[in-house]
């Protein structure tokens, strides 16, 4: 018998697309589920790029208005993996069509939006999910286990740093990530985003912040071509109006202490999404640079046996692992996205949707709170005191 | 127009099997490569099992018996990943089919077989690449360009370990590679192979070598079940007829001094394979564990200010990396074997084909030069003195 | 001709007692310098423990009662080397008297104390000194080097935490660090004034903060007996004063972002003090616990060959190092010590002194400016918002 | 009462004489050791630079001839710490004068010698104790507690490094240490024994053998003036008489299989003194460049949860270690001998001496069973197969 399948269209052809196209590639043929996802449609706004992308990938059909995707009657699920400002119109009118929605982090940049787009998937009854996608590095969900499992104790620090270096060059060119019509903001929309989720998913809901950012570097040449992360400058310049760096503090409402620092100016920093918890049995750190290992430090261990533990999170016994390779054969980012596919097919699959499933991935009600909790950075900053995050139900 | 393509066949649904068939998936999504491999039969022992492979996998069609692979006239490629006590005689036999092919590594376990099946490749002027597949992953592959480039020097050392624990439990029991008929050795054909071929890629031919080996545990738990590296126990036990451990002393053509260890013995270690080059200009680091890294120290470095540098080789100036994704964003295990294919499927592209098509890649030869240095080590062990390595042309 | 020589006191006979006197025992036998200091008085609370100290270490005398060393005739250079609640009592009584001060840090816990003291050592023409030893560490001294070549170009953000762990433990015993009177603050003046001082070392002054604390245990068993960080609980508990951790953001004056995190709560960081630089042309990273290396990331470095670089700081090129042992003989914490003393021995050798003499040692002015910027951090927690730091001349 | 004490002589005003002489000047002030040593005189073959090493380290006289050291009547304990060449001699003479003799390592050369000598300490019935001073490396300490524990199980791999760079520069100069006179043998002799003695400290006697070493740059520039392990070229050339590098395989008796390799042309690697051992239960690996830390695999953590553990052993409850600072505040190079020192005292009152009296220490036959091992490597090279190791009783 034939296994169950779903309708997938995908919208974003750059860096998240080819992302998202690789794990619906091959999620089923590394991970046992139901339903598996049919690769129906891919939407870019370039007709002539998407089709050779439809193609290269294998996606069976391709649309270059992402409406288009909305009124399709053979689409299932809808991958939305296009630039943060597009996330609020096209989710709320594919979760309107009945779709189930999958949405690139950050989830919008407003409160209003994000609510807007919250209550849309609720209403729909649709299967909502954004893509924290380091939620499910096997190293970071085998330390959500081991927190959930009482193995850390009560959490008093969380300490996440994201550095970057690609805007160090002040002659690097201007692209879609550095205005804030298109991205939100820079380094606090795209990078802290990840960390306030991370923070969330492994200590709890966060209070109040109170934060900095700068752009330093104000004015760039203008686009020339671009792909992915680079680019070529074209003529003249532009202004950059999203900042370079965010760094804001926390308290948690469990009592934690937190503190958060995202730039894109630290050289030698390429993707180093990095952070330390330390609690009252023990302590977890995680550098995606290893992206592999899981860092523990358990206060039971015997006198004079005690230190960091380097944890290879390769194994059979590991989260997702076990569908890889043997141990010590290490996964990569790409691996990441398969996860969250695999998560969301399983979500789908529940006789029961609405919200992730009960999926270890985040709905939209984290991503909501995630803006959330940006957004009271974002005033912080602007009122130079604490703010207080506002609470979404 | 349509790209040029090949017809490959793979036989092997095992590990190899996976990671070969994921390669074939993936090479022209993310290279620009032509001809393209159309996935277009597989080959297992088990016809229900590897239907459903074929299956899983996006095969077109399947066999259970390989000699079909070879007669097929809609086949161009055959792929054997296999254990080694096969490799000869289907090699031989796609070879004289006029089949380009790709063979895992050991090429083989004895000389003969070496000889004939470089034999057999060359008199049928096709494409033979031997699947040593560590030449690819980006960090090494910078490692080849900069020793190329004079950047290094005259090299003095090449020491390598190449670690794993899987054994170190005696209720581990057997599989396949515990046994010499189908694995022809232990922890020197598997892993040892690697190290050799590493060797000479980057620093040239061995001349002599001296070595010892030993079985730490003679017996075990007879096979039940088993899957890629793990497996369950069945009734009574079996004698393991391979090494452990093997390690060896070697002095190259060139004057340098190397060293090899290769165990199955050593707790904590998954997947261990580390060398390290020191040369008159410089050394290099690199161990598998962190695969995207390359450690270089350059001693033209300004004085005061050397130290062995982490080379990140994930930006677009390295090797394959910029075909996947930004810088920092890591690559796995899995990658090489898609950077293999994509060379593999260059070299078929060439008018001229024979030999691995000048890529980077292994040959026949190279894998052959390989089995005369494995052999050197065992003549050297029965001996109980150095032996002399057999240089094929 | 006998070298010249200075008479030095010590007070003090505990942890930083230890660390002083093997520093006044080794400074002249492996650095020439000119004068030698002479072990003249030690001095401590009880008279039998200190005359046993006296004894060990060598000191040629002992007192009980600091009054004396100040009016002793033979004593040239005062060391204080208890905690920070009688720094200020003794540096003004040492000024006074005519001599050098040498002060452990923090200088002392308010605004007010910190101009009397500083205005005490200029009056009397003293050299002053403060004992920011983290500043002689050969990697650190080594990266004061580089960045003021002009190596790092402008720097952008520093980032620093300084974690321990020993209040992990609810049934740690009280001691003189966890009460306000003696101490003055606890993860604050004791952790980040550190990193305050290696701020302003390595980058500039700092003009506002914005911070946090907690004490998230705050009754603690007795004190028992104790000796260093460690201790055994006597009857009862006591109310603990200070903070176990403190955090804050800041703005150097120069423009450049920074963040502190200071805590004793962090299982497994025994004396995690680290730092990242990140300028324009590169970065520079510090951690204690490797305290021989200096990681140094340089964007000249050629495309594809760039990374952080591992300097280990024991070579005859680098600072202090020479005068130890072969290079890659590791350095070790008190050999911080020496290096100051070395310090302070040459600026009381200059003909003019005042101030740290114009070497790399802070002076009192210094040690005042590091207290105005922990001051601003209280500040700042107490009223929820930014504080400007007063600025010391 | 006063502290019983012996008076000690030291010969040798190098490198070695400013380790042991910061030894026995710091053993008294950090452990509560009897007898205390007294440091009587120091030994040098240049009388005028001997007096000033006298002053500066505070030994109360010199002589210029070492036989003298041996007939004064006011000395318990004859240090030698010379090059390897002289101890012969100079040991049995403070033997026969009834001395208590602290030797560097290696021995000595030959068999003949190291047997004369080990004759002589014998009969003397005085205290005999060779510095292998890595043994009282905190972590390696700790290392011997684990196995002698037996919480490794038995071990299976022994593979050791010690890797230095400073011949690399064929313009580096002739020095003593390249003269087999003075020096016996290069790497071999001063690398490789340190890893001997570990091996067998660790592991247990080794049976055979089969090595190869080779000297990559023949001729250097004379030697001019030298300090240390550096020097400046005076004219000419000279030939160097010894190895630049040595490696070797070894069969232990108990089952276990080693690897050696010393060199000193690893660019980079500046006293890389690293070894792994992999045993039944787990697994330890050292590197002298981060001296404090021992990493400990332990198979019997529960599955998940296993990984390498870095063991900071700077706490009290480490071997050493609560005699000096705090937790994570690091100790050095020199720190191994004043270690040894304070073993050297505890066997020295020891009631009965004989050997290095109970302690972790190498006695004289271990120095002579170190120097059968490299003298079986020098057989093993000369006759091109495996050599049998001597067995000294």
């Amino acid at each position: 018998m034939a296994a169950k399948t779903v309708n997938v269209a995908l919208i974003g052809t750059k860096f998240m697309g080819k992302a998202h196209s690789n794990a619906y590639l091959k999620v089923a043929k590394f991970f046992d589920v139901e339903p598996q996802p049919v690769m129906k449609a891919i939407c870019g706004r370039h007709a002539d790029e998407t089709a050779e992308f439809a193609k290269r990938f294998g996606w069976e059909s391709y649309e270059s208005d992402w409406h288009n995707i909305c009124s399709r009657k053979d689409i299932d699920v809808v991958d939305i993996a296009t630039p943060g400002g597009l996330h609020h119109d096209m989710a709320i009118a594919a979760a309107k069509a009945g779709k189930h929605v999958f949405c690139e982090k950050p989830l919008t940049f407003s409160m209003k939006d994000a609510r807007d787009m919250l209550a849309a998937v609720r209403q729909a009854g649709v299967v909502h999910m954004v893509n924290f996608n380091y939620r499910v590095v096997p190293a970071i969900a085998l330390a959500k286990q081991m927190i959930a499992a009482g193995e850390l104790g009560e959490v008093r620090h969380f300490r996440a740093t994201y550095l970057q270096d690609w805007l160090t060059d002040p002659k690097f060119p201007m692209n879609w990530r550095l205005r804030k019509d298109a991205a939100g903001s820079g380094s606090n929309g795209d990078l802290n985003a990840h960390h306030v989720d991370m923070a969330r998913f492994l200590v709890g809901e966060i209070d109040e912040v109170v934060g900095m950012k700068k752009t330093f570097i104000a004015e760039r040449p203008a686009e020339g071509r671009s792909a992915g992360l680079t680019a070529t400058a074209g003529e003249g310049t532009e202004k950059v109006t999203v900042d370079d760096a965010t760094l804001f503090l926390a308290k948690f409402a469990n009592g934690a202490f937190g503190s958060f620092e995202a730039t894109r100016m630290a050289p030698g920093r390429k993707n180093y999404n990095r952070f330390e918890i330390n609690c009252s049995k023990g302590s977890l750190v995680f550098n995606f640079e290893e992206m592999n290992v899981l860092q523990h430090y358990n206060c039971a261990d015997p006198p004079g046996r005690q230190g960091f533990k380097q944890i290879m999170a390769t194994e059979g016994v590991h989260p997702y692992a076990g569908n890889w390779w043997p141990p010590g054969h290490v996964l990569g980012y790409e691996h990441t996205f398969v996860h969250a596919v695999y998560e969301l097919m399983k979500a789908i699959g529940k006789s029961a949707p609405g919200s992730a499933g009960g999926s270890i991935m985040a709905d939209f009600r984290d991503g909501a709170q995630c803006v959330a909790v940006l957004d009271a950075v974002e005033h912080s900053i602007d009122e130079g005191k604490w703010a207080r995050v506002e609470k979404i139900n």
